[in-house]
């Protein structure tokens, strides 16, 4: 049994083809989200990826914040809050907290046995998310893919003291003129992002397993800077940017099982 | 007997000098704050402007964000709160509230006998303040005082749904993408800084007379979408961007007559 997640983000279209509920037999990503060719081009990718085709698959369900976008090629809707619960329980079975820090939002989930009980989002201030290190790479003239290998060179702590996107890009920019080093700079910047972030995380409460979803937490900087802030061990893994599909995938083979009962 | 008020602010630096207390003799504004050299060129010329010399002003006070830089030159520095308060009761000796944009910061002051009695401030975020209209007239390639007049001109309503400068900022470059008109993006704009300044005022509360002051109360459209925000009539005047420095020259005099009784 075949089914499919799709997790359509502001920033990138994700998918995960999963065999009988526990296997991911395929995957894709394509860097641009909602409202794009993203989404048609990720479920194309997965698929091929599989040499399958959309009428294999036993049950397709969409989730994140373009997900309505789908009406007529998924089965079924659901929230990325619940998806993204589902995902990190079956990466991380002892999970309690998950961060996801998007490319336009950043989400906090409390879990207790494979369930969201509580949350906090932040999607109305750029601070804090992956936009925030856009900017920044921009202003710095990097790729923000490059962010976490210069951060590990930084040797010297530079403070980026606003949280403001717009007043912490202006303060980039004058640690660039005093020719501040970069990877110290992006130091600051990761810190910048994680005491947001933090400040976020205390609002829900965290716990242990702590883990980080979502494109952001492939910058290893991050991560750490915010194991610093949190005091606490972060897991992540390079599959942690499909959470959201890989728990959408998995509720699509919950469902698929109660149709078949019913 | 000459005052000198001098208000150094992120992001223009403004003089006043004051005959008894009660008569503006000169006035400058160099649109360049704290740590550059608008400070000392603002109060070269508003004593040039008078053709007198800082040893003829009797009392000089500093306020504003970068006034501790004039220590040596200013008898005297205050919060720039109590010098708004006095400016804006001496310009309207009615005023209960004050609405101030600067270039960095938004303060909204509830004033009762010409006395600051509650106060509301953001200079953490960057939306609702000068900063954001830059952001926005720098996507539109329009001049930010410019803004106003172009404002008048929009026939059609174009909504800016978010308040952050960063992702307002997106949808301003999609917008015009769409092709949709600038006048009606600049209205848009407006109305967004109008929305974020009126959450901030009614948590003083509005009274009557209302009064902007700051360098964005010289944007008509601006000051008119905030009269829509609020219901109320918004006064204004050339005078209010020096409000602060007015303040100051008047505390000055009020310092200079108490130094000469004791
Ligand atoms: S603090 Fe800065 S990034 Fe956050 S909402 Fe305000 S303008 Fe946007």
């Amino acid at each position: 049994i075949y089914t499919l997640g799709i997790d359509i983000g502001s920033t990138a279209s994700k998918c995960v083809m999963l065999r009988d509920g526990k296997e991911i037999v395929s995957k894709s990503l394509i860097s641009v989200g909602a409202g794009t060719s993203g989404p048609q081009r990720a479920i194309a990718e997965v698929l091929e990826n599989a040499g399958m085709t959309r009428d294999q698959m036993a049950y397709v369900l969409a989730t994140g914040y373009g997900r309505n976008s789908l009406e007529g090629i998924a089965d079924h809707q659901m929230s990325e809050l619940s998806c993204h619960a589902k995902g990190a329980s079956f990466l991380f079975p002892d999970v309690h907290t998950v961060i996801d820090i998007g490319g336009q939002d950043v989400k906090v989930l409390q879990i207790e046995n494979g369930m969201m009980t509580n949350f906090v989002m932040n999607d109305k201030c750029a601070a804090g998310t992956g936009r925030f290190l856009d900017v920044m790479a921009r202003v710095l003239e990097v790729k923000v893919e490059e962010l976490g290998d210069l951060a590990a060179k930084s040797t010297k702590d530079v403070a980026i003291s606003s949280t403001c996107t717009v007043f912490a890009e202006s303060e980039v920019i004058s640690q660039l003129a005093m020719d501040t080093d970069k990877c110290d700079i992006i130091n600051g910047i990761h810190h910048s992002v994680a005491a947001r972030v933090a400040g976020l995380a205390h609002r829900v409460g965290v716990r242990e397993l702590v883990v980080m979803t979502g494109g952001v937490a492939q910058n290893s900087g991050v991560v750490k800077a915010l194991e610093e802030e949190l005091g606490h061990t972060i897991h992540t893994s390079p599959l942690t940017q499909y959470n959201g599909a890989l728990g959408a995938a998995l509720f699509a083979y919950q469902r698929y099982l109660k149709e078949q009962k019913d």
